[in-house]
């Protein structure tokens, strides 16, 4: 997984039927010491997370193992909102701060 | 996922015999700024994709969740047209401009 | 998929009893606009491909999903020969040109 | 699998429920030579490993093949602590030391 | 399959138990035209390749297709050691010479 920020949304009508109702999110990667970089990916939300949220995605075939993503063509899935994290001993991240 | 522009197509009369009639599309990545990039990925079009669409595509084992591309040897699907997305609240693409 | 130029291939008589009698060719990539990069594959052939032959390859599990690699630890193919393609309206690769 | 190091951890509260109680490390990715780099990944820990720890992750499905993350959406898995590792005959990392 | 060279191993006394009695190779890999990258892999060895070899190596959902790794959380295998190769018909490697 990485950590990303949600900084996004995109609007897609016409799109593969199994992917109706689903949130797309722009996800922008962070590195592990918490600063934006320019890598990004579309993730199906699976975790109610919104926009400023800082999130968890899992890629790949690890991207359907969600109940909302099962057998889906969906590559990437927010699969956590993340509240904290830290780097040698130092919070990095803190939600609620 | 990513998003692309597509920007081309490819003829292969001679190939795996299962990608018979199946449109192959060039698709040039954008970042999520919607700059062009370098990168690119020929893709199976699943939703009737043409010229100038920005798409998004799905890559692994994940483009091969649609009817069209289950079970073939295809590792990249354009599974949704862009209309429009938006970054940090603001709009940077819309397909309707 | 990706595009690229056959460019040689592989000899290996030790190896994995289900690689037995599969070409092994070596794929330099191309960019879209049909330019050397320094990026490359070792990729199974599935379609008859030759030295010089300009290719569709596939990676990933979907390097499985033809009748010769099914079950196989291969994690790439060769599904395509690809005849032309253009880019923005504009042929940038003809075989037979 | 990369080596790398574990340098993290990432508390999530809100998150699919499939990985409640999974412990997220956070894992700093080395170099053949072991040396940091840059590059990181949040990997689900199945050997108990903790801070400082060198280990060995494996990633995409082959990271839900252990019995903790079987069927799970995640997609970087912490498989071995790694005790040394030796490089041309020189040995360049030894837990011990 | 991309080329590398083996260059190490690693020990690794705690790890998943399906991981037991597997040789954890350190391969450095490759370009095209035979020089070594600052890349690696470290991947579980099936045909029994040693220190100085050159291997090929399948990653992902691939490198589950041997006996040795089927089921396993393993993402890379030397599926094949090289005898030699060729790039536009001048021979770059030769184990032999």
């Amino acid at each position: 997984m990485m950590i990303g920020e949600v900084v996004g949304s995109v609007v897609a009508s016409r799109k593969d039927e199994q992917l109706e109702q689903m949130k797309l999110l722009v996800v922008r990667v962070r590195t592990h010491t918490n600063e934006d970089t320019d890598a990004y990916v579309v993730a199906v939300d699976s975790v109610q997370a919104g926009p400023g949220d800082v999130v968890l995605y899992a890629t790949g075939s690890s991207a359907r193992q969600t109940e909302l993503t099962n057998g889906k063509p969906c590559d990437a899935v927010i699969m956590a909102i993340v509240d904290s994290w830290d780097i040698d001993g130092t919070n990095v991240y803190e939600k609620w701060k």
